[in-house]
């Protein structure tokens, strides 16, 4: 059986998600964040030498990377029709969203993290303002208008399509999920428009609501999962 | 034909080995650096809106992300056997390295480069102390523990296999070149033993070699492409 190593507040949630649309049995082991540090506990590094989250066991099988998981999931299920066939203008976009959500959307989140966390961090009072002004000056200049810009273009983009492989659900959309939600908690209430806008569309019962230990994350809880074509 | 728009020092490096590896014709568009910001010009945001590279178009279609734009080719060219076959373990670890190269390697190695500019930075004589201590204190705790952990790990797994994805070459390898520049660039001698060690199993005479035209990069030019498969 299939067992995810799930960490809290990470990107394990998407392959619980992902899991879930499958209609597969799994198992989940659970490790939790240092609550000072944020770290993943060093018992993820028996499962994974890099000790991250999220990774899957299977049998012999140990495969960590939300992508790498993903495409294999939906490699052997392809009765699941969670990817779009090859040689289409849907997989183009498929494959771009699968790679653009940590390629390009996630370094930029990280990077609003880090120098959010500076901005505040405790420190003596004569280095405080230099570091709040290094903070700034970072994130002004070389994040926040970067992260505009691509909430811009992914709402742009589904103005254009409902989904964002085109007119279909596909694992894009739940690899697309994580950064959407970390958009919403670091960058405020513009990135939580975005997330809004594209929530509404899979808006639709869970199937796993009401049962906490099927629903670990606020993602899943607050609904993005289960979309529209399974009603 | 295909259209790869070329930043200099940039990720479109990977499109043009594949696009050698495949034997396609393609034209090469190219845009420079700012040279004091480092920045991508804008008139590559008339090309996608995002104004980053790699980027191809070929007749109405415009893809960026290199892991997107690895598979869109290798999947239209099955031929050249750049990637392992569904259901094999090396098509797993063909997968976790395609997604590893951005999801993992190159978000630390992008806080590495911003705190070393922090670090040596211009600024007034009593902020620079208080600068260079937050950004040795990220580099010390946060960025290099984990670049050093992941190119052991890197090193561990080239030590068993040949190749990123097993005993044949593959796109992955393309896709993790330029995590492994990066690292030699940024992060020392440490990280030159591991690109050393990968770039031997690589080493033989470019097909472009000569023809600066054809090898823009200087990781075209160090012979980081036309692997020993082809000889």
């Amino acid at each position: 059986m299939i067992v995810v190593h799930h960490l809290n507040n990470s990107r394990s949630q998407r392959v619980l998600w992902l899991l879930e649309e499958l209609g597969l049995a799994y198992e989940i082991k659970r490790y939790e964040r240092d609550p000072r540090t944020l770290r993943a506990p060093s018992s993820l590094r028996d499962v994974h030498p890099l000790g991250k989250s999220p990774v899957i066991t299977d049998g012999a099988l140990t495969l960590a990377e939300s992508g790498a998981i993903i495409e294999y999931l939906v490699d052997h299920h392809p009765e699941a029709k969670l990817a779009p066939p090859p040689g289409t203008p849907e997989r183009v976009r498929y494959l771009y969203w699968l790679h653009y959500a940590e390629g390009s959307a996630m370094p930029l989140l990280l990077l609003k993290l880090v120098f959010d966390r500076i901005e505040g961090a405790r420190m003596p009072f004569f280095a405080r303002p230099i570091a709040k002004s290094i903070a700034r000056r970072v994130k002004s200049s070389l994040v926040e208008p970067q992260i505009a810009q691509q909430l811009d273009y992914i709402e742009a983009q589904l103005a254009k399509y409902p989904w964002f492989a085109g007119d279909a659900f596909s694992a894009a959309d739940i690899q697309m999920s994580y950064p959407l939600e970390a958009a919403a908690a670091r960058a405020g209430s513009r990135a939580s428009r975005t997330r809004s806008g594209a929530r509404r569309r899979s808006r639709s019962p869970c199937r796993t609501a009401g049962d906490p230990r099927r629903c670990p994350s606020t993602t899943f809880a607050a609904g993005w999962c289960a979309p529209s074509r399974r009603t």
